[in-house]
């Protein structure tokens, strides 16, 4: 539910829409977008409380011209993981606002892998202090799957809980397209605590997309063809265009707007990296390179803006016109898209508070010390399953090779590219740890770990030495999360992420400072790996094809079971896969 | 709120969206409409428990051959009187659901000023009964002035109930937009009551328009230019275009569908009689209609849709897709808009079931015996005021003249004329009667009367013999309610409307046939007006400038004050007022 309209304020915006009182602040001199009828109007916009009063002839006490330039309501991300900017929400705040995103629908499910229902109330109170206007969608999938190993299981009834809050809006993206389709009674108990239920269907298509939707999902943001993108439409999803740092779907699906019109489309980023949004921008770099791809700035804007409001039912946002909140934002032009000035609810934004993070939420690493014999892989020879790594894909490929064994004891073979992968689980202390081995990093030396290791966020690590994999592990249980890189048994470069191992508690741009170093420090271990930690983070996220490891071991997603690491021929035969699906987005 | 989910039946709509199972039914052959993406699409509709389950390929136990024919979701319309049919609402369904018709949001606004917020109920559990789904807004205007004397007041607390019953979807028009621009605070705690609030601006434009939508008004009926429309959408209020009988807007407006497509746009019939619907049609007469000229069959069919039922929240509406509810027309052409077959929710509308009237709803004349010395008018001569009849309108002008008189009593002159016009409250038996004189009627003997009068419904008559109108009220007492054509001391013609006054229970045949006796005979008296009867029912309405009569006594609608039959001419012009609005829209 979105704020109820306070009634105490109506008299005083209804003489200010008359013109028999002044508005708080008058914007002269502008063309003024109209989202519903996507015309640039004349006029002086009024604005009173935070409220816009009106388009027409206004005075104000406060006067802003901006002359010639253009007024567009402020961008709405109609699906966003905040915890992807390893940002606390007022840094966030401050990264996005300038950028003119007012408001975002978060899916809070990284933290609530962490630290369950408590870490999404947590979120959800401190957004409550900042400008930034923070929804959030309950998250559905907690675990993404049974192979993974969450702080706790998030049940209906913690759904429900989270539902009564008044700025959660329904049920976060239901990832468990199989368990939709195929009617299992888990999801569909999910279903039915909420009407309004974003949707992930990555490849899904035909009569499985119409059983995904006739279950009442509404959306999706997994389309990457502009085939998928149609079917959609057509099937009564809207179709949520996602710009994230890894997947990227503009480009493809961006001709449906001018086929169908912006309508039943809204703009989000999903996952966007903070050196990503530094660099590029945020909505409105989707806008920009709409525009820049041929779609009417028209459309773009109601994409960026009334239509994920719509979406979402948030029928305060997504407009400048009477009793609209005025997230206004003043463009210099319709090509660059970063605002002069953005207004949130009226007013500037400035000074943005600090949110407090309690001692609670740092402390959450339960993990005992590990040792470099924590990682031996006791092994008698043959062939092993290798998790294969595929250049600009989340996906992975699931190799067969000979292993390297010293004493009995499989290891890392740097000539061949082969090095351990390593996931400890860190919520529980349960010491379990599931070991593997990859091919693509380049990895020469050293290792490197973190705890973002989508979506349980355990420890993974990966290396060519174990004692350079333990001290990893334990620099991070020091830091109480993070992201580290050994090399020649010692640090040489780590981002502390101390709030649920998630996030920074630092301005951006030290975040920014220490993942540029970070980046350094793996080319210097030879990693060729272009994002070598964003892809360490998804090596854990057990429902994206094919071969994933979590502290339960291998994963064989397309089988849906954990598998060994010895491959026997004969026993392995019997399960001979399709290729792995072209699809291959996360949330 | 609308019926939520029930989930036992989503595990068999998703096998057979799968095609797991065999559908209910299959139609097959048939270009299917897509309201998201205004295409036709080649596929079988496959449909399960009244659902459509997909689009694609499908096999169902029963099959439908609709080739070459096309499918397009039930029309919808966003805004209704129910009672101006004058049917009972299983007779209404009969009548409109072949036309199309399976929703509608009704403003049951006629009945509570009869019966309160108990008709209210009556109405909306009678509903239940029948295939047409009638969803309601709750009547914010109750009595639509203080001038007018229904049974009684509909309160803020009446309204809050009425607003937590599962079909009520919000605040009916709110008329006094005088007093929503001017922050009443009586009609502001209304506002305060829900989100979903329906508008109702005839001619209001400008900042004051602004001031009624910063209020938190979502649309509007009541624009009859294509400016007002303009600047309706451009204020972020939906256009709800409106072709009823007496106000017909459609041609006005429909451009505004062409330059910015139809998605803020939706239609509406309002106050339909029933000769109208039978003869023209319902929701499928504005599509036929905006089709005739030059709107793509596609934005009308959308606007007769899925605009209206997303305007209203109604989301299991206005599409041929998974998960929306199997409401589906099959038509032979895209000319005539007369469907062939009308599924409800997947099956065939066949019989309606008879909705029994319970004895209290029946008897609401409270009204003791009158006598033609009831209607005597003591005149000492002088000039007075005479409501003028303008044709086309419901406005009236209000005109000065001479008054015949006899023995001290002013009578009416046919000659000029000049009938006389009485108006009686019934709901309370008080005995109140407001008495003035009507020019333009053409009335030449005898009398006519009816209990329909806007909104409060009493008895109204208009006559040239005393003992006629006593003659004609008699009758209407005895009926229960109805309309009533004197002439030569007997009744002529009459249709009894025994239900609330309002209402006839007999079938539309009947009531075509007394309709068409009773147009007859008040020609036989002599009226020339077009539709007296209907222009008799808005002489009571005290929100529609400029002279008005209630049971308190002539009304000034300009001045807003109850006025005396005689006209001083000083005192008067003190008050001299600008020309009546063009703007005579009622609800």
């Amino acid at each position: 539910m979105i704020p109820a309209e306070p009634l105490e304020r109506l008299p005083r915006r209804l003489a200010v829409a008359r013109g028999d009182e002044p508005a708080d602040l008058v914007i002269r001199g502008s063309h003024v977008f109209s989202t519903f009828t996507r015309e640039w109007l004349d006029g002086d916009v009024a604005i009173v409380d935070g409220v816009v009063a009106g388009v027409g002839e206004y005075e104000g006490a406060e006067l802003l011209d901006a002359t010639g330039r253009y007024l567009v309501p402020g961008f709405v991300d109609a699906h966003v993981h905040l915890e992807s900017s390893k940002l606390l929400v007022d840094e966030f705040a401050r990264l996005v606002l300038p950028l003119g995103t007012t408001a975002v629908v978060a899916d809070p499910h990284e933290i609530a892998n962490v630290l369950g229902t408590d870490g999404v109330h947590w979120l959800v109170d401190a957004c409550e202090q900042i400008p930034l206007e923070v929804f959030f969608m309950a998250s559905s999938c907690v675990p993404a799957s049974e192979f993974e190993s969450p702080w706790r299981e998030l049940t209906i009834g913690d759904l429900e809980g989270l539902l009564h809050r008044r700025r959660v809006l329904g049920l976060a993206e239901m990832m468990n397209f199989p368990g939709v389709i195929s009617g299992s009674p888990s999801e569909l108990a999910k279903l039915a605590l909420a009407r309004h239920v974003d949707g992930h269907a990555p490849g899904v298509s035909g009569l499985e997309l119409n059983a995904y939707a006739a279950a009442g999902i509404k959306s999706d943001h997994e389309a990457s063809t502009i085939e998928e993108g149609r079917e959609r439409l057509r099937a009564g999803l809207w179709l949520l265009v996602r710009e994230a740092s890894a997947a990227r779907n503009l480009e493809a699906l961006i001709p449906l707007a001018r086929e169908y019109g912006p309508w039943r489309m809204a703009f989000c980023t999903d996952d966007r990296e903070p050196e990503h949004i530094a660099d590029d921008g945020h909505i409105n770099a989707l806008v920009r390179d709409a525009v820049a791809l041929g779609i009417p700035p028209e459309d773009a804007l109601v994409m960026g803006s009334l239509s994920p409001a719509l979406y979402h039912g948030l029928d305060h946002l997504g407009a400048i016109a009477p009793g609209y909140q005025a997230d206004v934002l003043v463009l210099p032009d319709l090509a660059s898209f970063v605002p002069d000035l953005v207004l949130k609810a009226g007013t500037p934004v400035e000074e943005i508070p600090h949110v407090q993070v309690p001692e609670w939420v740092k402390r959450t690493m339960r993990l005992d010390p590990v040792a470099s014999n924590d990682f031996r892989v006791p092994w008698k020879g043959g062939s092993a399953r290798v998790i294969g790594l595929i250049a600009g894909e989340i996906t992975t490929a699931s190799l067969v090779d000979e292993l390297e064994s010293e004493d009995g004891y499989a290891v890392a073979d740097p000539a061949r590219d082969l090095a351990k992968v390593a996931v400890l689980e860190r919520h529980l202390g349960t010491g379990r740890i599931g070991l593997g081995f990859v091919r693509g990093f380049g990895i020469q030396q050293g290792a490197f770990g973190a705890t973002l290791s989508h979506d349980a966020h355990n420890v993974i690590v990966v290396g060519v030495d174990d004692g350079a994999m333990a001290l990893a592990v334990e620099r991070l249980r020091a830091l109480g999360g993070g992201i580290v890189v050994v090399g020649d048994h010692s640090v040489r470069a780590e981002l502390p992420l101390p709030v649920a191992g998630l996030l920074s508690d630092r301005p951006l741009a030290e975040v920014l400072e220490a993942s540029r170093a970070i980046n350094e420090a793996t080319q210097a271990l030879g990693v060729t790996f272009p994002a070598p930690v964003q892809m360490l983070a998804f090596l854990a996220l057990s429902v994206i094809p094919s071969l994933k490891i979590t502290d339960r071991g291998l994963v064989d997603v397309d089988r849906r079971e954990v598998v060994p690491l010895a491959y026997d021929d004969v026993l392995d035969a019997r399960h001979a896969r399709q290729p792995a699906s072209a699809s291959a987005a996360h949330a």
